[in-house]
């Protein structure tokens, strides 16, 4: 095998879009460098000229990756499974695939989104009402999903996308203190799938920029 | 070939999202079948018991295909690329793909869900600045990146979803008053889309739910 430059994160360790991406590179097995960008000190260092240049819409992730630097966690998900070998991220069955796209998708644009550090800034004074909101929201919409299309996993027997997206939203959830009681198979889910190595080796309390009083 | 229920399309003549999935039929050259679902009239229609056994999100699109029911406009397109023939809307280059995923997601994610209508209800009496904000701070963004990326159209010359996502976002930019001067790359692809048969047919003005005073 070519020698080849690690792969490099730029994200922030209660980012669930950098999760995302650090799941996926845990799942399948590869090393990467991780260079923290704090959304909170100095006013927040995605704002700066310098990051900027990787990821104008100056959020994390950022992955430079082969000679690109990407943004958006699903495109870079995608692009790792496409070009990587091991565990496949999306399945084989086009309409699984599609099942798998569409959760992920619900959390990635109908969830997250809205209740991410910069629009709850935005909101200001009500922004924990806000966030639990669009979280219970898009959960009372994924729990009946998923109470179709799981099996152990989100869609069927094989841990996919939907699963990276999951457990990082959950977190969200938990973090703005939704009541998880309502969504059991979203609460099933995601039980299962923090036992697994690569989402606990990824998870917010093991990074190299988690804070002392963080660390699980 | 096998004779085929027809797709059946349920969404809003002016919804961004079931615009782009309409685009990635007419690209395609597949005939579907259109359920109007009014967003306004009776308080919205996306939100009857029946509507959400298509969609939980109670958003359109939702897409009945192949005997599943979908919804996630980009898991609609993607699934439809993957499964019929035509011109495909994904390039066969990973780091192309990649950019084109991120392209599709910015607007996706980035911009399209801050300024839907269900979010500008909650916003209320701010939601016009509130909803050119969001789309300022994604086209600043999507500015370099495409000037970067782009040839004829988003990514170098052979159409694909981000221009099935540019499009309706800026049809959303001039219906919020977003001043586009800024953004000339944006303006130069939007332009030559728009001259191209399947974003004609498939344009707000030209829909069976579009009201005779919106009608081209």
């Amino acid at each position: 095998m070519a020698a080849q430059t690690k792969p490099v994160l730029h994200g922030y360790f209660r980012s669930s879009c950098s999760w995302r991406v650090r799941i996926a590179f845990a799942l399948k097995g590869i090393e990467f460098e991780q260079v923290p960008v704090n959304l909170i000190k100095d006013g927040g260092q995605q704002l700066t000229e310098q990051y900027k240049a990787l990821n104008p819409m100056q959020q994390v992730p950022a992955v430079e990756i082969d000679g690109i630097t990407l943004s958006q966690s699903l495109a870079v998900i995608q692009y790792i499974d496409e070009t990587r070998p091991g565990p496949r991220l999306l399945p084989g069955d086009p309409k699984a695939r599609a099942q798998v796209r569409m959760i992920s998708d619900l959390i990635a644009s109908g969830v997250q989104p809205l209740q991410n550090l910069y629009v709850l800034q935005k909101i200001g004074a009500e922004k924990l009402q806000w966030a639990q909101h669009f979280i219970d929201r898009g959960f009372q919409a994924l729990e009946p999903i998923l109470k179709q299309t799981s099996g152990k996993y989100c869609v069927g027997d094989e841990i996919s996308m939907a699963d990276i997206c999951l457990v990082p939203q959950v977190y969200n959830a938990e973090r703005f203190k939704v009541d998880l009681r309502q969504y059991p198979t979203i609460k099933r889910l995601n039980k299962t799938l923090l036992e697994i190595e690569a989402f606990k080796v990824s998870h917010p309390s093991q990074q190299p920029d988690t804070p002392a009083d963080l660390r699980a």
